[in-house]
This record gives structure tokens, sequence and C-alpha cells, in this order.
């Protein structure tokens, strides 16, 4: 039965200042780490295993994706990387504080702009120094292809080609991945796997640092789907929750 | 032009506890660790860059390339890790001390199995836990090419066709590779690439910690090759000695 793990990476250093955050490659907070490695614990404890890896170009990512390598003492499984995966480009946003453009602008449109489906946030300009084209880990993507602000649907139009080009394949071949990423992208993962509409993602929420677990048939649809927590042990058995919010 | 760096992972546990390794999976020790910061900051000093990196399956060496990456920001380059760049496999000696050893066989059987192109330390029996097909990161190798001992010529026989394979279509395309490796793995490419005879080989050390850079020309041969170290800051110049013994 082909099966997948979704880690969301826990707390950045921009979360814990309350910073829009979108592609600037801050790292984990010291609490991101520990929960990367609650999760890993987690992972270990219910004998739940993978034997590859996906994450993003962002070291977030991809040291929560190291941590639960080292935890599980399989720093040896391939792991594959793409922008692809990246959490969603934030614009102008980005680097500006969230408490701060409440003020500037009401709560209303921050709230628009962190939830509605199509909301973008104001763009980048290309001169901008925030801007993909700048950084050399986005330097063999067509320019035409780099955001310079995304809605969440934007973020899933360029996640899941992704997904079905190199994700599941994988899965069809009977392996396990574990996808390593952002709150973002998942959601987007999570509205692809399970025919989430437009509206209710809206309102779906991935926590951090909790490893949430799907079983596909051999259609790669989802079978079942639950999240792995300290304070749910039994999560990880048939009886356990879903994790859609539906 | 193309180029490549090639790394032998610092000082592991087991180097410092004076044991036989192979493909026994140690981390690296302090000391260890604290060689690949400085070969990371030599590197960022020189302004020598990369796009790719190349590793065993051994945590050791995955390690060296991970704070590599780290210590330059470059965690979102590909990283490729092959078993055909893991240590030479010790076969029955892994985890035995080296002067115990000695007083049990000799001084010259333990050079010989140390130094000799050909020579095989004695060989695992299958059943043997540290047989590396009870592994799973080498469950999809076929049992015919997982080794019970090895030479440094069959090393050299399992490194090269991997290096053909991978990483020169990557140097043909005129990107940078960075192969964080082991001391025999890494002897195997050296001899590759200068056409060391089998005699020579046996003599050539590669020093933990320091980049050994390699200037290629459109054929892959090489036009230049030398280590970056502390000591000889100017090395990285075209009249800085050429790596190779000869």
């Amino acid at each position: 039965m082909p099966r997948l793990i979704l880690l969301r990476h826990g707390e950045s250093v921009w979360n814990r200042d309350n910073l829009f955050t979108g592609w600037t490659d801050v790292d984990l907070a010291q609490a991101g780490v520990a929960e990367t490695k609650r999760a890993a614990a987690l992972l270990r404890a219910h004998d739940i295993r993978f034997d590859h890896c996906f994450t993003s170009v962002l070291k977030r990512a991809i040291h929560t994706a190291w941590i639960v390598l080292d935890e599980m003492n399989l720093a040896w499984l391939p792991v594959s990387r793409s922008w692809r995966l990246n959490e969603r480009h934030y614009g102008a946003l980005q680097g500006r504080n969230k408490d701060q453009m409440r003020r500037e602008v009401g709560d209303e449109q921050v709230h628009k702009w962190r939830r509605s489906y199509r909301a973008r946030p104001p763009a980048l300009e290309v001169t901008d120094e925030r801007y993909p084209g700048h950084d050399p880990r986005y330097a063999l993507i067509p320019r035409d292809q780099l955001p310079l602000t995304e809605s969440l649907e934007d973020t899933v139009a360029r996640v899941i080609p992704y997904w079905q080009e190199r994700v599941e394949p994988l899965l069809m071949a009977g392996r396990t991945a574990l996808v390593a990423a952002h709150g973002t992208s998942l959601r987007g993962v999570v509205k692809y796997l399970d025919k989430i509409s437009d509206d209710e993602i809206e309102t779906l929420e991935i926590p951090t640092g909790k490893p949430l677990v799907y079983e596909l048939d051999a259609g790669l649809r989802p079978v079942r789907s639950y999240y792995i927590d300290d304070t749910d042990e039994h999560s990880a058995l048939p009886e356990g929750r879903r994790a859609r919010s539906r």
C-alpha cells in the first residue's frame, strides 16, 4: 500500500519574530528544531518508515528533513529538493511584520492575503533584491515561472506538476515518501489528494511538527489519513481521526 | 572549464579510537566536524563554488557534505548519494583495533592489508551481522555486487562506473561537483583522473579536511590540481603545487 508522510517545518526565526517569510531563506528557530526532533521520535515510536525524502530549496524545510533523517538513522536516504515545494511567495510582504501590516492596511486585508484562495499580496518588482531571479538557486528556472507574488491558487499550480512528475511515480512503485515542506505547499498537496474545494481549503490549517500520514490505494486515492502526535497516541491506529477538516 | 572538488571526511569516532571502519556507519568525531568547517571556510575564502554534491551512503561523508553546504549557505544544492562512493570494505577487520591486529598478525600483514593495491582483508561470512546484505540501505543492490571484503583494486572497480555514469556527464555539462567521500574511494578517483599506476597509488595519501581541486579540460583530462589548506595560502594559485605525488 503506497504511503506518504507530510511534515510541515517547525517554528522558524521569522515565525518567531512574526514576520511574513515566503521564500526568504530563514532557518529553524530552536523551538522548531525541538519540534522536528519530537516528530522524528513519533515516527520512530510508530514504526513509520519511508525510503525517499522530498523537500523545498529553503533551509528551514531542508533542515527539517535532515533532522528527521539523522534522528531515524536514515541520512543515507535519497533527498530530492525542488523550488516547487517552496512556501508560497509572499511578494512585497516578505520581511514585513504581520502586526504592523494589520495596522497599516487593516485586519481584514491581512486576513484575506493570508487565507483567501485567490488573493495575492502586493507583487515584488524584478529590481527588488528579494526577487528570486537574483538568487543562484533559481538560476535554471525560466523567468516566466518565477513568482513576484503568489496566491494559494498559484502555489497549488506550481506544486502539483512536480507532485505528478516526481512523487507519484515513486508512490506507484510502492515506495514511501516523506515530504518535509511548508504550510502552504503542503496545503496544496492535501487539497489535491483529498479533492478539497477552493472554498474549503481556506480554512484548512496543517500544524507544524506533526507528521500527517496518508495511506493510498493503488490509484493513489487516500484510503485514510491521520496525524501522529503526542496527545493522541492512538491516532496511528485504523480508528484514528482523519486529517481532513471536512 | 569543468572543475571538481574532492573532500575526504575528517576524523570519525572510529578513526579516533584506532579501529578499522570500512562500511561501518560511524559518525564524525568533534575534531572531524571542526576540520570540515575549516574546509568550508577555505572554499569560501578562495571563492570556490560548486553546484552539485556527491557523497557515499555513510553518515561521516554525508555529514561532511551537509556541514560544507550549511557553512556555504548552499543547503539547497542537489546531493547524490551512492554506495559506490563508500569507503573500502574492510571485511572481517571492521571493528577491530589496528594495534591489536598488528600484535596478532604482525606489522607487515597489516601494512599489506592497508596499502597493497590487491590485498584483501579476511572476508566476512554472509551470516555475519556486519554483512552489508543485512542493511536496508543496500537492499536494492544485487547480491553479487555487495562486498564481503575489498582490496583497493576492488574499490576502484566499483567507484569508476558510478563516476563515468553520474559525475562525468555533469562535468561535461560545465557544472562543478563537490565529492565528499572517503580516503580509499577518493584514491580511486585520483588514480583514474591522473592515470596513476597500480604501484604508485599504494603510496598516495589524501589528507582529511583539505579540499583537493581539479581543473579539467573539455575531455575531462586534468589541467591542474591543488590542495587548498591553511598552511599554504597560495596553493590555489596557478603556481601552486600539484596534488599528485608523481
